[in-house]
């Protein structure tokens, strides 16, 4: 991994002579998974160990949802019914209790998906930022809910003590110029609703540009490339200077590329043209465009692209139509971002489909040569042997593939934030 | 003009060896507005006489409605309170009754909107063929009505005996393919309610193609294209093999590129998050996204692109951010076409703002020279003397300004139709 603890930690010790050492648990809740991972820094060392890591999918579904916690001290598989995520992080904190490792825990950082105008620094969660986050819950019901009842449950468990950060997906589109943020609607709509592009999926392209920036030994601010998240959510993202200029995901993560099951762009008419022709509320159509559609919807089949891949080598033409278009959207967005970014230095794939399906891959750069975009067949099929680097020697447009480690990102603000309050305190003291 | 009439009834005398005289009448209803053009041919001289034109604007205005008429008998220009478009078709026939030239009208083509996914061909105007228009209307509502009652003027005064054709807007996104043409819905709601992309502006885009077919001497299949119809409606298409292969109008002239009123597109939440926010019906949210969006609803100001860029130039700062974020979309649709087409011959600006404004064109071509687009800003400024080739020499993609007349395709495609039929009788009788 080129981004880990231990060079946010270095620089720390190099800024403030001061060595600090920490436990930091992250939590990042999707709308129906939680990730975790626990980081231990030492000081003598000056390294950080990965102590704990898991993840529960499926969270909700009454069938059960499976769990996969591994430690230093032991593993857990299981298949347990987890109606939400506060019984998720509950479950979490209690398998890391019963392996004594609940007392290595300095700092809490939660993902938090949508921060608003407000949130785009990593910030404390006390009681006024956690009413906060439950005002944007209008703006991404699934997400922010699901990191909120993490946090009570973190708080009932661990108590109000141990310091808990928020970082936020949105805070990677802050720079997002107002051309490209503003919605063409009424000026005073607009404005008295808050209405605007926010972007997601932040700290997921916020890796992919680092990662990009540490490979070529570049500053952020040298970074012109386009990151591509694609899994079950997807979004793409002109990043310009090390920020985010751009973004197919809006004012909630239904708009843009098309996803496993949501639409992505379509024609503002049909919600209630589909309305009326069905005789749906628009809440009920809204969810046949979350919940039903994209990937799932045009298939008829499965919303797991490795399914559609192998039904359609099977024949199936509607998975194969579900297919084509998946890619065929993803490459008029790299297009558009080209435009935005006057060239871009490399295209970025990420998320579950992008850094694992080869195919996928070569499909999206298929026929793209002529913006200088030239896949190595090769090296397409086992990335990571190559630092991620999937293109061509001479291709003027690298391509890459990267696993992307939302865990480590949050839990580098996290340590960050706390470090730097702690030596806040002390210089106040 | 390049694409004239002439052309048209050259092939026919070449290919049947029959010489046939005829006046066509078109009209050419959009939302607000009817264009009409009366031409003439005349076998002797073998050419095409444009005898009348003219144009009504925003009809149903109760404070009325412009009206520029002209023949070569003489010209009429007034304000009358016109409340339809029956009535407007009515005002013409009786102008042209009053000069002595409904007598010289041997066929009419209308320009039809919505052709949804039977009428693809110029057609005949009988009683099936209106039940279908009349059934295509909820697909676009504002369009289709007003060409039919344009249709039943023009047969109340004229009778049914005159020959009347359709020529629809949509025809010309009839080879579509699918992963362009279909949304990421489910198959079952989009199959029943025949939702797809079916594209507008189809004439204008289909004038711009054969322009530029005709400038180079090429064959319209060699033709690989980005056409660009800016006026108060939008779109964008990417012609390949001198058909569309894809459009940024979709399901209804709603989607796409930011308009003089209409938002373009839109995270497709938004409508039902308006909707409850403002306490509106989904249809009067429609009519907020059709009617006070766009260049309008930004700018707060005005729907008039000149307006806008006389109002930045005196530092109004939201008609600033309307003409850009307008420029910006629109590059952002001619990079994902360029990714369509896997780079392009030309990129081709109609609609009277791609006609009128070097501005906007210069706007909109600014920092396009990573991808070949080099602008001449002389050449820009008056394209006519240059038939419309406003790129320097040396641009890999040229870029041209074309006055498109709808019309000349309107009455080619009835003259043709007609002939046809003609000659299809006189072998069968």
């Amino acid at each position: 991994m080129v981004l880990d603890l231990s060079a946010a930690k270095k620089s720390l010790i190099v800024n403030h002579h001061q060595e600090i050492s920490m436990g930091i648990l992250t939590m990042n809740c999707g709308s129906s998974t939680l990730k975790f991972d626990l980081f231990e820094s030492s000081d003598e060392s000056n390294s950080t160990t990965h102590v704990a890591w898991g993840n529960i999918d499926t969270i909700g579904n009454s069938s059960g949802s499976p769990l996969h916690f591994n430690s230093e001290a032991g593993s857990r598989e299981s298949m347990d019914v987890i109606l939400n995520h506060g019984e998720a992080a509950k479950i979490v904190l209690e398998w890391l209790e019963s392996a004594q490792m609940n007392q290595r825990i300095d700092a809490i950082g939660h993902r938090i998906v949508h921060g608003g105008r407000r949130f785009v620094d990593p910030t404390i969660i006390d009681e006024s930022v956690i009413k906060e986050i439950e005002k944007l819950k209008s703006l991404a019901p699934l997400h922010n809910n699901a990191a909120l009842l993490a946090i009570y449950a973190c708080r009932k468990k661990l108590g109000d003590g141990l310091p808990m950060v928020g970082v936020f997906d949105t805070a990677f589109f802050r720079k997002l110029p107002m051309h490209a943020s503003m919605y063409a609607i009424p000026h005073e709509i607009a404005s008295k609703h808050h209405i605007q592009r926010y972007g997601f999926h932040g700290i997921a392209h916020r890796y992919m540009t680092e990662y990009y920036a540490s490979l070529r030994s570049i500053q952020l601010d040298e970074v012109n490339v386009i990151t591509l998240h694609l899994g079950a959510g997807c979004s793409a993202v002109a990043v310009m200077g090390g920020y985010a200029v751009d973004t197919s995901m809006g004012f909630t993560p239904l708009e843009g590329l098309m996803m496993g099951t949501r639409s992505g762009d379509l024609d503002p008419s049909l919600v209630g043209y589909i309305s009326h022709q069905e005789g749906l509320r628009v809440d009920q159509v809204e969810k046949i465009l979350n919940k039903s559609s994209g990937l799932l919807g045009v298939s008829g089949r499965s919303a797991d692209m490795r399914e559609l891949l192998h039904a359609e080598g099977e024949g199936d033409k509607r998975s194969a139509l579900a297919v084509e278009m998946f890619c065929y959207r993803v490459r008029k967005y790299i297009g558009a971002y080209l435009t935005v970014l006057g060239g871009a230095q490399a295209v970025i794939f990420g998320g579950g489909i992008g850094e694992n399906s080869p195919e996928v891959r070569a499909r999206i750069c298929r026929g793209m040569e002529w913006c200088g975009m030239i896949l190595d067949a090769e090296r397409n099929l086992s990335p990571y042997d190559f630092q991620g680097q999937i293109s061509r020697e001479e291709s003027p447009v690298r391509i890459l593939a990267v696993r992307v480690n939302e865990g480590s990102v949050i839990a580098n603000d996290t340590r960050k934030y706390v470090t730097d309050q702690r030596l806040e305190e002390r210089r106040n003291f």
